[in-house]
């Protein structure tokens, strides 16, 4: 039987999607799996919930620890981190252009992600903003003025609207989450239990 | 230096407070750290937070996660678990007698806990009915009737809605949480970063 792939649904505005999205590669090729990148909003998710902020802002508490915790875990696995002068940052343009890389299968699309996040969590730059994104891409030595327009068409805003749609559907009610063989897991914490799940006994 | 101690912050309604409550003693003990059993009540604290119950109740994805989460875990760490057919339940009668114990050092406190643990998520016992309560205490041996009637006194209930403004203070929001050279960490799943906080590099 061949293993699943790993299905990896983030929100760019997330902290702790960001710590999932440095970290999955390399835990899943090390059991042989595959990375599904799936881009989705927590915006319309959380609104179901009654919420119209991220829960970290909703409730102070949660918030103070959670910005602790991410300083605590960034050291702890070597990853940049500095806390963000805004939060949380759309992540809607950027997450657009991740559903265009995906529906076109680029190469890209993994290493557009971690810069996209990194440019939040470490570099404290204005992700929502469209100039942030063309630079990224830019960067990469994409035609980043072109991708971003394009990821603006009604058919690949759609593409969006579905993806997230589609979390709903899986049960998903957080980033990042993880699913592997018809199995939900929620948290870069489940990380390693997902890829567990997916290859058991390895 | 010596190791700081562990708190453990716990609330029998919690079904992650099971999971740690069952974990934490070998755990420490295998890095020569002591546990502080800490009950609190997480009503107070949700009622700041606006809820009136569960947030597993309040956010249905939520909740459905969390039961399958505990299949999970409880399978992989060896633990016995039964979904109740009442959640949450109340702690508040098992809490009061956790105080009593924790105020005159009795060295029942962690079985009782573990017990009562176990009677509310892996035998669907209605522990907020003082007739289990004094049951389970009846089981160790000791004057169950007699305790519960004790931890019913005004000074000890004081010395509860005490423990419980304590955890707040601490920044404490959830359970279980752990509380350890300054540090907080939040859930089943912090249990090692805490250990290895207390111990670093051992």
């Amino acid at each position: 039987m061949n293993a699943p792939d790993l299905e990896f649904w983030f929100e760019f505005g997330s902290t702790y999607s960001y710590l999932a999205a440095a970290r999955i590669e390399t835990a899943a090729a090390s059991v042989g799996l595959r990375v599904r990148w799936e881009p989705f909003l927590l915006g319309p998710i959380f609104a179901e919930q009654g919420w119209d902020d991220s829960p970290f802002n909703v409730y102070p508490a949660k918030g103070r620890y959670m910005w602790r915790d991410m300083e605590r875990l960034c050291s702890k696995h070597g990853i940049p981190f500095a806390k963000p002068s805004r939060f949380p940052r759309s992540g809607v343009i950027a997450a657009r252009v991740a559903c265009l890389a995906k529906a076109t299968r680029e190469p890209w699309l993994p290493g557009f992600v971690r810069a996209v996040f990194r440019a939040n969590f470490a570099e404290d730059r204005e992700i929502g903003d469209a100039a942030e994104i063309r630079s990224i891409l830019d960067a990469f030595g994409l035609p980043g003025a072109r991708l971003v327009e394009r990821s603006e068409a009604p058919e690949n805003r759609g593409r969006l609207r579905e993806q997230t749609r589609r979390a709903a559907g899986l049960g998903i009610f957080g980033a990042p989450s993880f699913v592997v063989g018809g199995e939900l897991f929620w948290g870069n914490d489940r990380l390693e239990d997902a890829l567990e799940w997916a290859t058991p006994g390895r």
